[in-house]
């Protein structure tokens, strides 16, 4: 990883704030990788919370493939009715160059529908997750999940932004094993003390 | 609460992504309230996460109280090395307004800072929040507290975001309280499941 310094966020109308806050905060301001905001053009987006957020990158632009280290895709208000056929061929060219893809609630269906996602692993849609075992007698079974993470795709539920944070931190090995442990630790159980 | 439509939330430099994410997205996208954003001056307010965010009202131009709801204000990386005396000169004129602030995680250490929080109630620093209550004997006890409700204002600890929100909703009334309740449970639910 050491050369891929670069994150992408991928913004579109109506992001939603809170599910991707976590992973960002977390690894642009305490590890070496850097967050930048990638949309279809260069006009500010708007989260579901009023934050009009500027654009770094405009998708049909960027070239900066070999220092990508992993596009992290918030959910929102905006994944249902539209395609973003544009930004689906940008995540094309990405996983071509292996980068990893981490989506959230809603653009776990922008994933589902262009073809991404292997259905068998990340089955059901934006609001339940499921994640495939196999019973002893080899059959797979369906069990609900809050994160999946098969190869370079990781998918998450709304609901859960610090688990999802969590996966991708160890898969940027932002700090270790150990403190990333801890981390989650800590944010997993501010919810229930 | 009817004709009090406006949300501040209120921005400074490395401002804590996750913290006021879920209390700014559902009350913008899913009730009557619309979010802005406030900050000492117009330039854009970059997040801990990387998110410039651009800024609607200054905060020595701003007029509107007889619209305003509450003040929400996140954490982040420059509360400690900063006194923003101009932001608590505009905290002190909305609390002589009657408006309910909200602050979390770096913003609880401002409010103490400037003399607004009751230290009975609101014990501690940004990183741990005691709240007091009293033994069979009459004596202050100070127990570990995740939120803290009083009065017009509400402190919260950085790992607290979704009690933070739900404590917010409460006061707001952005639903019922059936409905509140019920997305109170999904998330911190989300979050053991």
């Amino acid at each position: 990883m050491k050369n891929k310094n670069e994150l992408l966020l991928l913004l579109t109308d109506r992001w939603c704030d809170w599910e991707a806050g976590y992973a960002i905060a977390v690894a642009n301001s305490f590890s070496d990788y850097t967050v930048k905001t990638i949309a279809m053009d260069k006009s500010p987006k708007k989260s579901m919370g009023g934050i009009r957020a500027e654009v770094d990158y405009i998708v049909g632009d960027y070239q900066n493939f070999e220092e990508l280290a992993m596009i992290i895709i918030p959910g929102g208000l905006s994944w249902e009715e539209n395609d973003y056929e544009e930004l689906a061929e940008f995540v094309r060219l990405a996983v071509k160059e292996n980068i990893p893809i981490a989506a959230i609630c809603g653009a776990t269906l922008f994933l589902c529908r262009h073809g991404f996602l292997d259905q068998v692993k990340h089955t059901g849609d934006s609001l339940e997750l499921f994640q495939s075992q196999k019973n002893y007698h080899g059959e797979a079974l369906y069990v609900p999940a809050q994160v999946v993470v098969d190869g370079g795709i990781i998918t998450a539920n709304e609901t859960a932004a610090v688990e999802f944070a969590y996966r991708i931190f160890q898969i940027l090995e932002v700090d270790s094993e150990e403190e990333i442990d801890e981390w989650y630790d800590k944010f997993q159980k501010g919810a229930i003390r």
